[in-house]
C-alpha cells in the first residue's frame, strides 16, 4: 500500500515535481479520476490551510470528502495496547482506524506532537496506528515529526520561483511565544536534502534538530552570516529537540526582518503559516516583495492533489 | 470584483428579483454553472439557516463547498495592523483571508457585531479585511451592520406574497432577553427603501437606528398605531444604536401577538429567525396563517443562489 | 411520508435485506439516483460511524450532504410547547425542524436519551418533533430508544455470515463504566424478532428491557448457560430500564472474553462500537477470528444506502 508520510514515500522527487507543475498549470485535467472515491480528513488538531487545501485538492479530482474532528465530532481514541478502557476514551484506534478505513478510500490524518515525551512523539504513535489498522492509504496532514504536504508545497514554490539551477536555501529558526513541534523544520530539511538545492540551517545553540532528519547539513549559529548569499530563507520556530519541547529563550533578535537583507538582495522569504507578525516575521517582510508565503499556501492544493492523484492511479 | 455586502452591490434590484423568482421556480436550471468552483463558508459565529441554505444554494449550482468555523476548526485571527502577535491569535487576517482566497472561488463570511465599540462595528473590520486581502468575491453571511442575504430573501418573500402593487411594510422592534445587533433591521430598511413598498418603523424611544440606513423613514412610537393598515409587519429585536449595544428595557408589551391585529386583517408577519416564542412573537402568530417565517427561511436558498449565480456569470 | 425510525417502517424485512445485499455487491448501481438531492445530518450528540457512513452512503447515491452539529454550529433548540423562551435556547424545534426541512430532501437526526426521565425519553421528544414539523422524510441516526440503522447493519452482517438457516442469536449485557441508553439493545431485539433467527437475552437481574421491544424473548440470567450453542453473541451494555438510567453494579465478570467459548465453538461475537476494550469485550475476542465488529461497521454504509435508496424511489 502507498502511504504518504514522508519524502521516503516518494519514489522519484523529480517526477512528482513535474507532475505537480502540470497539475498547477491545469488543475482539472484529472477531474474524473476520483469519481465514487471518498477522502476522509481526520483531525486530532486544528487546521486551516490543510483542512481547506486538502478538500479543494480532492474536489479538483472529483472525489468526495468527509471531515472528522476527533474528540468534538466523535469520541476520544485510546492508543495504548492492552489498556483497560475504563477512563475517558470510548474507542480504541484499532477499531477507530479500521472503521474509518471502511468508509473512505484514502485517509488524511493530522496529529501533532505532544512535546512532553520525545520517544513517544518520534515513534509517531497516531500515524503508525492508522497505517497498521486502517487498511487504506494514509496521508500525513502533519504528524508529530513531519509535515510532508507542506514540504512538498515548499519545494514546488522554490521550483516555480528559483532564478538559478541550484539555489542556496537557509532554514532559519525564529522566536515564538509558545513551544512548537519540530515537524515543519524536520520535514523541510528532509525534502531539501532530496532536492537540487544547497541547504544550511541557522538557529541559536540548543535548537539542534534530530540528526536523523538534517544529516550533515551545515549549521551556522550566526543568523546574519547564514543569510549571506541566500536565495531562499525559510523561517520557522521550533522548540528544543535536546531539552525536548522546551522554549530555551525568546531571542527576539532572531525575528526575520528586512534589515537582515542588503538593499540589492533578491532573496525570497518563506514560512508555512500561520505566522505571528512582528514576532516571527516582521511586517516589512510579509508586506514586501520577498514574501512567498501566500504562494506556498496556494501550492498546498497542488501538493495534496499530486499525492491524491498518485494514490488514485497506483 | 463583485462583492455582495449590501444592497448597494446590486445594480438593479428589479432584475435580481426577476432572476430570483425564476430560480425559485426552477432551482436546477444552472446546475452546471458552478462546475469545478468552490464556495468557502467562513463562520466567526454560529449559524443554522445561513450555513445550510448557502450550502444548498451552492449545490444547486453544481459548486463544491468548504465550511470553516474560525477559532474551533482553526486558529483565532488578528485584525489589528502592526500588532506584535504574542497573544492568543496565531494568524493575521492579511494571511488568513489571502490563503482562503487561494482555496475558494467565492468566500462567504459571517462576523457579528461585538456590540461594545460602535465605531469599530460600523467600520466592518472583518468584512473590510476580507475584501481587501482575499482576492476573490466576498458574500456577507451577516456582518456587524447588515444581513443582505436575509433582506434579499425577505424581499423575495414579500414579492411572492403581496396582494397589492405597493404594500405597506412596518418594521417593528420586539423585546428580547439579550442584546442583539442592528444588522437585520439596518439591512431590511436599506433593501425596502430600494423596493416598491411603503416602509415605516416602530420601536420604543431610544431604539432609533443609524440614519445612514433608515434615511427619512417615518418612525411611529406607538406600535398599534404603526400597524394600522399594514400589509406586512417585520418583527425583530435590536439593541440601542445610540446607547450602543444596550438593552434599554424589556418592554414585554411590544411582543407581537394576534391581539394586535383586527379580525379581518390580512396582514402578514415576518421574522428572520431564530425567534424566541412568547418573547418576541407569540405562539398564536407563529402557529397561525399570518406567519411567513418558514417561507422567508426557504427563500434564503433562493437569495443565496441568485447571488452566487450573478458572481459565477459576471 | 416514509420515515425510518424503527423496523416498523420496513414493509418487508426480507425485501430490504435482498436490496441491501445487492447494494453491498455493487455500491454504485444507483449513483445517479440522488442527483440534485441533499441529505441533512443533524447531530444533537457525537458520532463517528453514523456521521461517516451516512455521508458515504449518500455520496454513493450521488446525493449532496449538509452536516449540522446542533448547539455548536448553531443554537440550542427548545422542544417544550408553549414555553416562554427567555432562557438559553434561541430557537424552537417547530421552526428549527421546519427550516431544515426546507433545505434538505431527507433529514437524519441523532438525539440520545437523557437517561433521567424515562417517560420523556421513551416518548422520543426530538424525533417526534422532527417528524411533526420538518415536512420531509426523517431517518433515525439513533434516537432515545432505538438505533435502526445499526440494527439493520447487524442483520445484514448476520445474513452475510450465518452458516445455518436459523441461527441462535444471544444478546448479552456487558459491563461499562458509564450509564448508557437502551437504544441499541431495544432496537436489536426488535429487528431480530422480525428475522429468521432464534433470539435469547442474557443480563444480570435488574437489567430487563422494555417488554414493548423484547416481547416474550427468553431471558437467561446465567451468561455461560445462555451462550451454549450460540451462533452469534451480540454484546452491549445498557443501563437499567426499571431503575431508569442507573448502573446497578459493575459486574466485571460479564465482560465477554474468549474463555466463555469452547475451543471448537464457531460462535461469532458482535458489537455496534465504540467498544471499551478489556471492559466490555476482551482483547482476545476483538483481535481474534470471532469478531465481526468491523464487518458490522462496514455494513453501516449498506444499511444507510438501502434506506436512502428506498426513500428516493418511493
Amino acid at each position: 500500500m502507498n502511504h504518504f508520510l514522508s519524502v521516503k514515500d516518494v519514489d522519484q522527487v523529480d517526477n512528482w515535481l513535474t507532475e505537480a507543475l502540470s497539475i498547477k498549470e491545469n488543475p482539472f485535467q484529472y477531474a474524473e479520476l476520483g469519481k465514487n472515491k471518498t477522502l476522509g480528513l481526520i483531525f486530532f488538531n486544528s487546521s486551516l490551510r490543510t483542512r481547506m487545501s486538502s478538500q479543494r485538492a480532492a474536489y479538483n479530482l472529483g472525489m468526495n470528502v468527509i471531515v472528522m474532528n476527533v474528540g468534538t465530532d466523535s469520541w476520544k481514541l485510546e492508543f495504548e495496547d492492552g489498556s483497560v478502557m475504563a477512563g475517558d476514551k470510548a474507542e480504541h484506534v484499532r477499531e477507530g482506524a479500521a472503521v474509518m478505513g471502511q468508509y473512505c478510500d484514502i485517509l488524511g490524518v493530522r496529529a501533532f506532537a505532544g512535546l512532553t515525551d520525545r520517544e513517544k512523539d518520534y515513534q509517531e504513535e497516531v500515524l503508525t496506528a492508522f497505517q497498521a489498522y486502517a487498511g487504506v492509504p494514509i496521508i500525513s496532514l502533519e504528524s508529530a515529526t513531519r509535515h510532508p504536504l507542506q514540504s512538498f508545497a515548499d519545494l514546488i514554490t522554490i521550483e516555480s520561483t528559483r532564478k538559478k539551477a541550484r539555489p542556496k536555501v537557509v532554514l532559519s529558526w525564529a522566536p515564538h511565544p509558545r513551544a512548537l513541534p519540530q515537524a515543519v523544520a524536520n520535514s523541510f530539511a528532509e525534502w531539501m536534502l532530496e532536492a537540487e538545492v544547497d541547504l544550511s540551517i541557522t538557529h541559536p545553540k540548543g535548537y539542534e534538530l534530530d540528526p536523523e532528519f538534517v544529516k550533515d547539513t551545515p549549521v551556522i549559529y550566526d543568523q546574519e552570516e547564514a543569510f549571506e548569499g541566500a536565495d531562499f530563507v525559510y523561517v520557522k520556530n521550533w522548540s528544543s529537540y535536546k531539552r525536548y519541547g522546551q522554549v530555551l529563550n525568546t531571542e527576539v533578535t532572531w525575528q526575520v526582518r528586512e534589515s537582515l537583507f542588503t538593499e540589492n538582495s533578491q532573496c525570497y522569504v518563506m514560512h508555512c503559516l500561520p505566522v505571528r507578525r512582528n514576532v516571527v516575521l516582521a511586517d516589512d517582510i510579509l508586506n514586501g516583495p520577498r514574501s512567498l508565503v501566500i504562494e506556498q499556501a496556494a501550492n498546498r492544493v497542488v501538493s495534496a492533489q499530486t499525492v491524491l492523484k498518485q494514490m488514485l492511479t497506483t
